[in-house]
């Protein structure tokens, strides 16, 4: 019998999947589950997007350009520069989701054991990413207690050897909300530009931040790293289109655009209606996303304020995206997610968590910590964490 | 400056890049270019699937499962059932595009430095994946004077080493239009069953068969190779959907089918839009396929006849697909490529072929070949033909 390959088995699970059959039960036994364990968000889809898709007129529905329509790279542009971003036209590929997009950062920029420095918690699929491409992910630890704040510099350096290729970033980061500062950001650039890396910013969830006086900043507004600086970017959250499956690379060094463009070549094109629908969402109207923010923010507050309400639990509060990593008094959350799920109702109703660990690459660190993601109703977070309190009461006694 | 990698270097670039500047200028100065360089169909679209789409009713654009549609994935089975292809639900992951269901067979199949043999002339883009895969292509020679046919058995046993994981072909072929017959398919299988390979086929084009004689017999139909046989399949071609980005990988083998379930699981999902269209594309009336297959094979007896008119060219005629490769009265089929775009024309209309040498990975391998497309009307055919033929005489002069 063939074997499947090394890499293969190495392709990490995703860290709830163990729960999944968990879940499945607690339903079979008439149970209903609050899901704080995923990032779909419940936001409607904006009808302009959609109605694009409806009015199209197709017959033959052909492969597009491999980087994307045209017209869609520039009205994305102008987008990206009506935000303060300098994106020209030729700085972005549209790809298959953030997804793709990550996965043509890694192979233009990296070879089979090259290293990436991120910082974790992360999200867990840059795991699988680095494990598809064949690259080493080089943990650097930040912790609840800085509120996840960018590890120092000295830590960075300490870890970049003749491998490293290029660091990670998620702004504002899944799963913990964090929102590097300026200076932040600045930092990051003076190592990658004395070592010459990449700075590849995720920044799919650019246009979650909550509180006033925030701002994002992005990779691209950093003079003297354009040939450093990569941007992921994606509709799936921006405008609650996860299933369109669209993002983009956006990149001022030609060399790697080329590069990723051959990797565009390869699997021909992005899906044809789902651009449609993302040329169309850049017309949604700035109600819309006020309403989305503000919707957010009040389950950003709601969730952090109930969670701290319960004793021994310590939550650093997002700042942006919509998750956050609280602090249990357990002493695995694994388990104890299990034990929700399994073992656990009250009045006929529990929760699923996604157990932090997953969001690691270190082994046993975060065992105590789980995500939570403040994608339902208010009421809903509410109801799910006074059934996390009482849970927590029984499960510890 | 940052360097990209040198995987990113070696991603080959498509065999017709070079020529687009050249087809750019032929169109500037006013010239016709009839493109026989593509395999992007001229067929519409099934109403059936596009109708879906318009209709609907999607309030939330949300990420599907990673393996696709459990709805869509049923029918599929059913679909290949009536085809006489036993295939289960649990056989099936839709994937963005027959490309990432490609991606995903090797990542699960192949570690780096691994070994899979493909015949030549192979699908230029077999090369992009490999790359990327960090795997290395082992070509095995199949001539035009023997019309494409399986190359001897021996001929692979010579180049099967520790390094081998899989044997890849096409069939029917893009480039060659080869359909490999079943006591072909049973070598094949033979030699993976003893070497403990997969046997990895590219089954896109199964529904374009144009000789009544002729019955496609599919990887999934071999008996004993259950756990080394891996489908891969499109709906780009098959209901000319080429931009839905919906294909799938299929086998028996749970081992392969949880590894690339991994693969799946780190980007997601594939696209939502097009998986409606897809599963609406299963109940695509048969007269749509028959007038699709009578069309092409007009297609194909006028290209061929029209060809074999010339002196000097030879045709291996396709059995199946919408390619053939002829090889042309000239030295460099990639000069005379050019040259027809950037010095020629015929009234104002001259013709865009794609050399051959891009679909072979030996070099100097088929220079004086190129593949043609048969995807236009019989009058372009017929026309672009006649422009060929006016164009090797003066170029020959
Ligand atoms: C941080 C981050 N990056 C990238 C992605 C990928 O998203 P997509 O492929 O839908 O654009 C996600 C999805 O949850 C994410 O959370
Ligand atoms: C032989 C072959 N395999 C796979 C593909 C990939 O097609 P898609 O990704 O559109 O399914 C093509 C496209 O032309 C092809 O010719």
């Amino acid at each position: 019998m063939p074997k499947v390959s090394n890499k293969g088995k190495q392709m990490p699970e995703s860290p709830i999947r163990k729960l999944v059959p968990y879940a499945d039960i607690a339903k079979k036994k008439g149970n209903k589950v609050y899901h704080l364990n995923i990032g779909q968000p419940d936001i409607k889809t904006p009808e302009v997007a959609l109605n694009a898709v409806k009015n199209a007129d197709i017959r033959v529905l052909e492969y597009s350009h491999s980087a994307g329509f045209e017209s869609y790279r520039t009205k994305l542009s102008q987008y990206y520069k009506s935000q303060g971003l300098p994106v020209d036209v030729q700085d972005i590929i549209i790809t298959t989701g953030g997804s793709e997009a990550l996965l043509f950062a890694m192979g233009s920029t990296m070879d089979v054991d090259d290293e990436i420095i991120i910082p974790e918690p992360f999200y867990a699929n840059y795991n699988g990413f680095s494990t598809a491409s064949g690259v080493k992910v080089v943990p650097v630890i930040s912790t609840i207690d800085d509120g996840f704040a960018l590890p120092p510099i000295a830590a960075f350096e300490k870890l970049i050897t003749s491998k490293t290729k290029a660091i990670l970033i998620c702004n504002p980061g899944n799963p913990t909300g964090y929102l590097y500062s300026k200076e932040e950001i600045q930092q990051l650039a003076e190592i990658v530009k004395k070592h010459d890396l990449f700075l590849i910013a995720d920044e799919v969830y650019r246009e979650f931040i909550y509180d006033e006086n925030d701002k994002h900043y992005s990779v691209m507004n950093v003079p003297g790293i354009e040939e450093n600086a990569i941007m992921i970017d994606s509709v799936s959250k921006r405008y609650s289109m996860c299933g369109a499956r669209i993002g983009c690379i956006v990149s001022k060094n030609k060399e790697l655009m080329a590069t990723a463009m051959k990797f565009a070549q390869a699997r021909l094109s992005p899906p044809t209606f789902a651009q449609i629908a993302s040329e169309a969402a850049l017309e949604t109207p700035q109600s819309y996303f006020t309403e989305v923010i503000e919707e957010y923010k009040e389950r950003r507050d709601t969730l952090v304020s109930e969670l701290n309400k319960i004793e021994g639990v310590k939550v650093a509060t997002p700042k942006g995206a919509f998750y956050c990593i609280a602090q249990l008094p357990v002493k695995n959350a694994d388990d104890f997610a299990q034990w929700l799920l399994e073992s656990y109702h009250n009045n006929g109703e529990t929760v699923m968590i996604a157990p932090a660990a997953g969001f690691y690459s270190t082994p046993n660190v975060g065992l105590n910590e789980v995500r939570i993601a403040y994608v339902l109703k208010k009421e809903d977070l509410v109801r799910s964490v006074q059934i996390l309190k009482e849970a927590l009461r029984v499960y510890n006694a």
